[in-house]
């Protein structure tokens, strides 16, 4: 049965879960991870520099703007609308192949739940874990 | 055998087809959905507001706009190489984990094709069910 | 076991590698693709003109542009926080319907791994095999 764990954000910004996520997983196969949101993302991003996570902020907010005058959609406030097409550039979801267990990461890469709302959320991921072909 | 299923689309917009999926389940694992095209995408996106689809169309012609003065490819015309770069952008396939036959979406996620073609195509989706680790 | 090539690059560009899969495949199932990497991707793009790579370029290059005056992360030049955006757009995975062995593409559909770096790399993509649901 896939696995739910739930992740609380501080509001928008990047909160690595590599060890949350390592600490579910058996066998040889794939890792399925599965954020069950509209307005968030699962990335692998490089995990060493703290100036990385400040440019993809950046970037993504210039072609998803909070408060833009064209939204149509704006019920949650300014960051509604720019959550929504935040997750659907940057994803919500990630397949990790994993062997024995171990994820089979780059040594640069660490997996971040990236909250595109403003405030705090309660977030949830489903991990499935399915089998290599024999 | 992957199953695949033709949706009809009537040129640029969304198309709500989480039901022609749904349909097609059983078993708990992954499901995957795989769109054979270069020109279209499967995305999950709030089911609830008309308002959301609107607005991602506006932020994603900014990025791709149709007739762009820069672009090369136009042989199929002006929404050619804007419906390519859509495509990259917004995807082409869908992981999703479902149990006992259900896919596990959240309350406001739903599975939509966009077309990125402006006149009416036939998509084909290739739908392969995959089961958990024992 | 998930088995790895590497593929060599010759810095910033397309690489197609339809054929490096396709001869690791057997089965029936779902074949994914991984780049253990934060500064490339693998796409499926349109396999049949040239231009269409040239164009894809000039897009990404408008919302990832080298050299930013805004970046902070820099410590491999121009590229080096363009790269990582573009891999955050583009993906940097692909999963992939396969029968009796044989990717399930659509007809214009090719699998392409896109450097973002200006220099030539070395490029490790883990091939994990699934088989589907009986």
């Amino acid at each position: 049965m896939p696995k739910i764990i739930e992740i609380h954000t501080p509001g928008r910004g990047f909160t690595n879960i590599t060890r949350d996520v390592q600490r579910e997983l058996s066998g040889t196969g794939l890792c399925h991870l599965f954020l069950q949101h509209t307005s968030a993302s699962l990335i692998l991003s490089e995990n060493a520099s703290p100036e990385v996570p400040v440019d993809l902020e950046t970037l993504i907010s210039r072609i998803a703007p909070d408060g833009d005058p064209a939204y149509r959609h704006d019920d949650e406030g300014p960051d509604d609308m720019a959550a929504h097409f935040r997750t659907l550039v940057a994803g919500h979801d990630l397949t990790i192949p994993m062997q024995d267990g171990r994820l089979m990461l780059g040594t640069w890469q660490g997996i971040f739940l990236w909250e595109h709302r403003a405030h705090p959320h309660r977030r949830r991921v489903v991990i499935t874990r399915v089998p290599e072909s024999a």
